[in-house]
């Protein structure tokens, strides 16, 4: 019998369009899961569930492979892969979606490899909650994360309450926790989410970082300094991916642990958006996160009054 | 020979009008140099320069003098005092400007007490640029720091830019950073300030905390968690009121220390939105400071990883 996976993480593929005040992409490799997993692969063995088409050139999958990164969670369906185009414009905070394709995404039910049961830690990146609850019932994780959408908070509340309740941590953005939430505040809908889900909330805030919230803590964190940010895809997947990662190398779900880990998810997410698509991370070292780590610690550190 | 004063700012004193959605006010005491006074009168006595009209009502100025400030540089001219009515919806981040009355503010002529000359440190707050170097130049303090607003930006830039060049230290939001530097990026926008002024430069970002930059640093403080927001008014002001104000108590325009009072400016801030106008303030205690600033020290701290 083989050793359980220490993370699995179900999500999309894509293929993405991508354009900013800085340049353009076509065709780039993207996903939720796609970033999530080569985040995590810094720090542990990976399992991914997701669907791709037949135009998805191999080589994605030979680099992710190449990464660590177990693609047998991967099925390849005929049509085309889930596609996404959008574009930032002066304001790199926020992506204008311009088209989203469906395709492969549409009929995708999962499949999931039997060793993937049981693993340590599950994250369900953004999907329709009625398939996070089917994964999550049918790999019984030890542990389980989940991201979503505001598409999702307004088409299928109920489902993704059920989601946020069954799963030990939440990890959204700003705008989906004031839209859950219905509260602009971000403490209050921090404090909401942590009563109503396991009791890990994480708010991602992009450029201005990220707020953790438990039973017994509360945690921020400032955005690593970025001046020259190229293309803002995918850093909020990375972080998670980076944070659960770390999580997963730990083993454990506790606050101390979470909050370096949501540093290691930072530092990430602070090389992804140095380039368009993954090109953030190629060539990027276990060292170059520690670097970056030492250097966050320095900018968040002051003494006492 | 008197000992210098070791703060003096120049900026506006108002009687503010005030909607949020979870209440109202009329005529409340305001104004940029009112909240700053207070919030600085937490560490050292603050001489203020302003104007107030026939109708601005004694109690305010006793009460300030109260709090050990020195209002002898506040003068009482014929007519009204300057008047701000706003409101804040949904989103507490931004005020709509309803009514802006400048009264006896349109005719200020600073009139500087001849003992705030060669002060230690001079705060000015947002008004006319070709006023503040006016009163930079009268008063010839030990260190400078000042804020602007988006009009002076607009109407008054090359002013404007000679105030940056002349003092020590820019105390800013993020959207006159964005909107002077002319990129949406704030590490950018702050290493170009830095460039411009004396060296030292912090961009305010709300509830998401403050930025330092220096020609050595970068320091990044999160906003100090607060789930019930009654009033913004007035945080930024006393943001910079707590930062200048534990500067001048210790003398000096170091880094490490300005570190320490952006942390105090901090807290100061997220005890003001706590109430209207300055009710936030009111009865609270330099041990009150000193516990949030323990607090915001535990929330920003992570391990080694």
């Amino acid at each position: 019998m083989s050793a359980r996976f220490p993370l699995v993480a179900l999500g999309t593929i894509a293929l993405d369009d991508i354009q900013t005040p800085f340049g353009s992409v076509k065709g780039a490799l993207g996903g939720s899961v796609t970033y999530f997993s080569l985040a995590a692969s810094f720090f542990v063995r990976c399992g991914i569930v997701g669907v791709v088409g037949v135009d998805f050139p191999q080589k994605h999958l030979d680099f992710l492979k190449g990464r660590g990164i177990d693609v047998s969670g991967v099925e390849r369906a005929s049509g085309k892969t889930f596609h996404w185009a959008g574009a930032y414009e002066h304001d790199m905070n926020s992506a204008k979606t311009l088209k989203t394709d469906l395709n492969v995404l549409a009929t995708f039910k999962p499949k999931i490899p039997r060793e993937y049961r049981n693993c340590d830690f599950l994250f369900l990146a953004n999907i329709d909650p009625t398939i996070q609850l089917q994964v999550l019932d049918e790999i019984k994780p030890k542990y389980s994360l989940c991201d979503t959408m505001d598409y999702w908070i307004e088409s299928k509340r109920e489902e993704l309450t059920e989601v946020f309740r069954c799963v030990d941590g939440i990890i959204i953005n700003d705008g989906e926790a004031r839209e859950y939430c219905g509260t602009p505040n971000l403490i209050k809908s921090g404090r909401m989410l942590t009563d109503i889900g396991g009791g890990k909330v994480i708010i991602k805030k992009g450029e201005h970082g990220a707020l953790f919230f438990s039973d017994d803590e509360f945690f921020a964190a400032p955005g690593f300094p970025i001046a020259n940010v190229l293309d803002p895809t995918g850093a909020g997947d990375s972080f998670a991916g980076g944070t659960v990662g770390h999580l997963a190398k730990h083993g454990v779900l506790d606050d101390n642990c979470m909050k370096r880990s949501m540093i290691c998810g930072s530092v990430i997410a602070s090389y992804v958006v140095e380039g368009f698509s993954i090109d953030g991370l190629k060539g990027r070292k276990k060292g170059d996160i520690d670097d970056r780590y030492n250097l966050f610690k320095r900018i968040v550190t002051f003494d006492a009054p």
